[in-house]
């Protein structure tokens, strides 16, 4: 198998055994990228040299963490200190920032390799959309505003990628790239140097191809209990699944995804009840729109002021308050949301996790769409950590995961949980290599 | 009168006459530096030909916005891409981002002048101390941690200065340098490129001479309801004066300013009456303290990972989590934040202002000492708007403030009662030119 192939934890393992460099698996990786970019368009930047400089350095020196030699992707609205910043935005080609974000500097800094930059929604947020197509299907979205870290991690180009979520934009794509991914409690990951939407809902989280990558990644970040992980059984544990008020806008992907993860889960001993959430968490769609918006207003303000007319229509329309956002609806909103949130970490804390659908279904047809965050936003809103884990193909046999919620700084409990059930909702992760080695 | 005494209101009033030009009123604060630095050391960086450079360009032009021509000190924590940028860390020295903090950007284009950087405690959290000193007395702190920004305003060396608050930091110093400072709405002025401790806290607000400067900084970040203020009448008006749960470690300097502001609204007519605040306000010292190093862990581990043995043992300890915090202790005070915010902004409305203490009492002698931040960490934490007014001299002839504070996203408002308010409860505007222009 090609090491561009291997997971994360995988190409850990054989790197540590001796059997694999940091160089041989990024000059894989850039020749996955290199054959199959033309179509998946993930990328905004690679440098090759550079990428394989890194590798080399790294083949060079002591473990410097747990991502030691592992290639990242970087979605293009956080700074790097040696590749271009756009943003995805036509006023800012050729942008360089002098220092890391954050979360760069940390994965760096665990012996990552960064790969290159990742297309993605102008600024995130409902402006230009990435170039970036559907590994399975070119002519249907990855998702976004995660675009290409989606596409990249989904399409076996890179191991890792960053995402960020406002509304649906970590989790969405993960389901429609059949790939894993952690959206990690609020305020647990610095957004330092990542371009801000909302101070309240922006979550930087990571992809990865199984569980035991998103841990490595949770290492690296030092996420609270993550260094003494239990180990549960999927026997006897208790999930509740949570249709949320929102089941209405499923689609056959997301029924389908969550039938077939009971199903399983029921198979594998685990006690799988429902959860209907008070009905008051049906305003929490309204409340995160809000908050987004007026936070967005805000955010966008000096781009609307340096681009003027030059500034997506839809980026002028949020700054221009054209989604009527008042002091009085804000206050509203931040205030339900808290007591939302509060409810909710109770209801989760009687189970090991919380089964949720991830998407509305498979990834729709078009690029100039990025599918719908229903099922995300609520749950950005409420801070919980939320891993998501590929279950299905759908009518369309493009893949739709499902997502697991805990309460909010649960996040090492999450991961061992998930860890314990990936192989139960997981079943077609062979059958997703063996599609995109053909593509 | 020198041009610098002017408060920004009176100097862009003379512009518009056309019996001032910037480059004039640029030139006398870069005299009045020059001639006070060497004691008060407010800034970190000011380029004499580049300020006076801006001033002549907006001298040819008509008016950007309402603060054309009036000049700006830039607190060390925020982007410039014109200045260098250190937040006064010895390991960031030189530093030069490629873009202008939001919030700098905003302000550029409403047209003020960039004069400078202004000193700051290291990365605005509990560390190394600015070398600023009190205007009024060199061997007192003039508070931080927006230290330069609350001197130079003081001083009467620059119009206006941002300052930014996580605990005190705004608020206090405006209160310790003789100061008027609005601390907005959370959420209300970008972040972006200002180097962060709290998501949750965070705040950046500006320092002026008196209420209308502090409203033309508003008109730039387009406050909610700032292009329609009200003007009510003193008379009549309903103030809650508010000694917070923390009144026992209120100094002589607290005391006198709060008495003699209730005397005085009195007089004016206003109707003062005590708001004593639910006994769980209490634990809000503990709260904030809590979410600080809480959040604080997560913002500086990138700085830690980078500088390691370097960086001050402060922020190694708020990395290390020698604070003890936890997920209960954190989701806890979180959830007391909550629904004292909710319950305030109850109280709050109730009153056309809240009367409070803006600092403990006069600035602490000594510059390894910002003082006490136990009167600003409850109103940071709850999100209101906060404007601090000066309002007595204390024994040891320094200033001491009060502030006015409001429900959230009141800010429109907070200012039109704080300008109904400035002369009845600031007496002492003369004296402290008068004090200051003979230093």
């Amino acid at each position: 198998m090609e090491p561009c192939f291997l997971t994360a934890a995988q190409a850990a393992a054989e790197m540590k055994a001796g059997r694999l460099t940091s160089e041989t698996l990024i000059r894989s990786c850039l020749e996955r990228i290199e054959a199959r970019d033309p179509v998946v368009k993930a990328w905004l930047h690679v440098d090759r040299d550079h990428a394989i400089a890194q590798a080399r350095e790294l083949d060079k020196r002591p473990s410097m963490g747990p991502l030691h030699g592992l290639p990242f992707g970087v979605k293009d609205i956080m700074d790097t200190v040696d590749m271009p910043t756009t943003y995805n935005s036509p006023a800012w080609q050729g942008h360089r920032p002098t220092r890391d974000a954050a979360c760069v500097g940390i994965v760096r800094h665990a012996g990552a390799v960064i790969l290159g930059k990742t297309d993605t929604v102008e600024f995130a947020f409902n402006s230009r959309k990435a170039a970036s197509s559907n590994p399975y299907n070119a002519a249907h979205t990855p998702g976004g505003s995660s675009s290409g870290s989606g596409a990249a991690v989904g399409d076996f180009q890179v191991q890792f990628a960053f995402g960020t979520q406002t509304a649906g934009s970590h989790i969405r794509p993960a389901s429609f790239n059949g790939i894993y991914a952690i959206k990690p409690s609020w305020g647990t990951v610095s957004r330092e140097g990542v371009h801000m939407i909302s101070a309240i809902l922006d979550t930087v989280g990571w992809y990865g191809r199984s569980v035991e990558d998103l841990i490595l990644g949770a290492l690296a970040f030092r996420l609270d209990g993550i260094d003494a992980l239990a180990a549960p059984e999927p026997k006897g544990m208790r999930i509740g699944y949570c249709e949320t008020p929102f089941w209405d806008q499923a689609e056959a992907g997301a029924k389908k995804a969550m039938a077939a993860s009971i199903e399983r889960l029921r198979k594998a001993g685990a006690i799988v009840e429902e959860i209907v959430l008070p009905a008051h968490f049906g305003d929490l769609a309204e409340a995160h729109t809000m908050i987004m918006y007026g936070e967005g207003r805000v955010a966008l303000h000096d781009e609307y002021l340096r681009h003027g007319a030059g500034l997506h229509p839809e980026l002028r329309l949020t700054v221009e308050n054209g989604r009527g956002v008042t002091p009085r609806r804000l206050v509203e909103a931040f205030d339900l949301s808290d007591i939302c949130r509060k409810e909710f970490d109770a209801i989760a804390s009687r189970y090991d996790a919380v089964l949720a659908p991830a998407s509305t279904g498979e990834a729709p047809r078009g690029l100039h769409t990025v599918g719908n965050w229903i099922f995300n936003g609520l749950w950005t809103l409420l801070h919980t950590p939320c891993v998501a884990i590929p279950a299905v193909h759908g009518e369309l046999g493009l893949p739709v995961g499902i997502q697991l919620v805990g309460p909010r700084l649960s996040d090492a409990r999450l991961l061992a949980v998930a860890q314990a059930l990936q192989s139960v909702i997981d079943v077609n992760a062979d059958e997703r290599a063996r599609i995109l080695s053909a593509a």
